[in-house]
């Protein structure tokens, strides 16, 4: 066969196929968005737009992959949580990142008139992802803690500033203020100087999203021998802005991490 | 910080930057073409508009990226090089990969509608990715030609394939005809039976897409204190059909690898 | 400074960190045993002096890093399991792997006049070594009885076999009269044949050797007020023929994986 | 059959093949040599005969790995350079590493009585290694030359350490005297206060040493038909302490990258 010849180059593909028994985090994060963001005139601190969007692009990626169990986003970001015992791709680490990437990226042009129906998309949105792998449930956990816990951290912040900036200062004079507060001082800030209370701040803004699959019930229009409507469990992607670092989620939602 | 206590889940990332001085190559491959093309009626066994569109967001990449010094593409599939001493995203395999595809794929639902005005994108399309090394310009040059080879012959073949098909055979009837079959029997077929001179075909079916920078003499408007026009070179990215297996390709473009 | 010019020739090292919070499996393997076991005529099927200085220089490894929480050998292999919270090394593999089959290797040599008093040790022996990480205690546990059994199947198979080639069979009718037989089957040909009950068999033949630390009541010469010698609690390292791939094991040594 | 319950943990086992058709040097590294040498009390700032049994080690490893073909040592470091085609161990970093570790050490151990008739090896001496990748014969040379410019950088301070040191000077106080001097200060030093000339200290200490094979011409015993003796070129391994930065010592021995 002509092509023998050159074969030889596939020897120098490797492998990157993740350690089984593990939990797989896809974390993805739009390249370059602060740029991305001005040139779309993103609101500021948080376009419930942008973020809607970033929401229905992950529901894509989470209605499309059997395996992803949960995604949680905020802000340009997100993470999508494949089962422990997923054999997805053979569990190749540049696979499921670029499908993940890819097919994120064309939902969210798919998607972009549907919340910009008055913005054109100005150039191609890129996003870079990664892969990690994590041994237990606890640790997974702790990791999707981490991202809401950086999620209140960041919003309390963008919010004290930005309605800084918005009320006159410079914004290294916002920076200058906001330099080493507690969130004590913060909402503090927001609340004496801008009648703000943070916790009646959007969900949305405060805990991100969480996209899952939650057996829900539906009536089937089907009639049983009785002729009464029959209802059953139906498993449908709803996307929530709970707070996920509490037990009670989880305990509330078992099937997310312990379902087969 | 309130967050270090969950910040130690950082610790489970893992380094995959690629070895320095070497050839990266990113291939990324269409997700599930086959189904996509049959939705979208993609023509048999080559449809221009869809490799169209697929320059249109490989040019895309290769402008965007200024280290891809070249790119080539056959059907839904494209390669992209980056320069052997490419620091890019610190050559972390990841990064390169996800920024890759993800680019591709916005920028192939972007300009879906210039090449298919009539037909609407029915799913959001996903491009899978890896990424090679290869030490040396020699065995880069071997990776091309490998993949230029396999134009050729998934040409030839699809070719005198869908003829058959066309021409009344089952699938099975035309696999049977041309199973073990030489390219010079393929090419009888072709002509004997279909009156099709292989050579003949679009150099795009027959060579695939090779895209790179090409310096280009551009009338600049501003003139000298003659009064007359300065002609200057100017780096334009192209899309060609070249055979790049031979070596004149090379030393007639030899800035494209060995260019800084 | 002169050497910063080479310097760069330290980019092209790569990280090769293991997972944190994952069990540590270092197995390494006598290279070409085969032979070097004939050179210095080892005993077949089992030579027990053989395995006492595999012993010995495990025990070696065992003492020297006290990371190392268990090892099982077996003929000429040997595991290492480091505990699961371990950063020996900052968990490298290349450098755990290299100083556990360094030290093993250099302790054998060191060890062998001891055992085999009477023979030269003709060459230097190796070891090639790989390390594979396990996310949970149960799948830590599954490898040991993986290997656990494997020495039984070996020691049986090998038991029968050198009998029949010690009672004037050719290793091929040897081979021939063993082929795809059951456990049953060679038990029988052990016991009808050569009189032999496989169960009466040394330990160490049927089930390996394992090495762990326990908890010791030792004397301490020091005496307490009253004039009476007080008994201490001491670890140290013993060696153990016993059956690992049983829950009855692990329950009286929680110490071994739970410990810490 | 029993054992499959247990083999799916083979899967955790991971692919660590070396890129093809690149340099590899597998790099050793005594553990804890300044404990170790202070034990054995080897002569500071170089112990003659500890040099001569590193370099009798690394020739068993040369000489029995015939892939090897160079190798550069100084103090308790060895690099063993494996030719860009080798597919020892299909180029499994694991493997390699722990082979030449082991062999390493184990060849230590046995050669250590001649070099050290007198004293008692105390310790099971461990060596800790990696390997490295170097895609062209010109960055290999680079690395070489960084460990020769070590050599000699280390070589210089310690000499003028330990002659300040063996003067009577507290070690404090000489490194004090050394903290940021140049190279000739420190050969002034050397000559004005020693009467050392730098230049004429062993070769071995300044340059290191590198092995490889050379094709020595070699009286055949057997006699042609004239009944004349017959010479061969044969290959040897031989020790050497050469400049190997300067390009004559590449030239003059084109066999050891170029060869085969």
């Amino acid at each position: 066969m002509a092509n023998s010849k050159y074969e030889y180059v596939k020897d120098f593909e490797v492998e990157d196929n993740l350690m089984p028994h593990t939990w797989i985090v896809i974390r993805i994060d739009g390249r370059g968005f602060t740029k991305f963001s001005q040139a779309h005139r993103f609101q500021k601190p948080n376009d419930m737009d942008a973020l809607l969007l970033m929401n229905a692009a992950a529901v894509t990626v989470v209605e499309d992959m059997a395996d992803v169990v949960f995604a949680y986003g905020v802000s340009d970001e997100y993470s999508f949580v494949l089962r422990k015992t997923s054999t997805l791709y053979q569990r190749r680490a540049s696979k499921l990142i670029s499908v993940v990437c890819s097919l994120f990226a064309s939902s969210y042009v798919m998607n972009w008139s549907k919340f910009f129906p008055n913005t054109t998309l100005q150039c191609a949105p890129a996003f870079d992802g990664r892969a990690v792998c994590y041994p237990s449930e606890s640790i997974l956990r702790d990791y999707l803690s981490w991202r809401q816990v950086d999620c209140h951290i960041n919003n309390q912040y963008n919010t004290c500033f930005w309605n800084l900036v918005g009320s006159g200062k410079s914004t290294a004079e916002a920076q200058n203020i906001l330099k080493g507060t507690t969130a004590d001082v913060k909402n503090n800030i927001l609340f004496d100087t801008f009648n703000i209370n943070y916790n009646d701040l959007p969900q949305i803004f405060r805990k991100g999203s969480s996209i899952y699959r939650k057996k829900v019930e539906r009536v089937v229009k089907v009639e049983d021998v009785s002729g009464r409507e029959i209802k059953r469990l139906k498993s449908c992607v709803v996307v929530e802005h709970e707070d996920i670092i509490r037990e009670s989620f989880w305990t509330n939602n078992p099937h997310i991490l312990g379902g087969k």
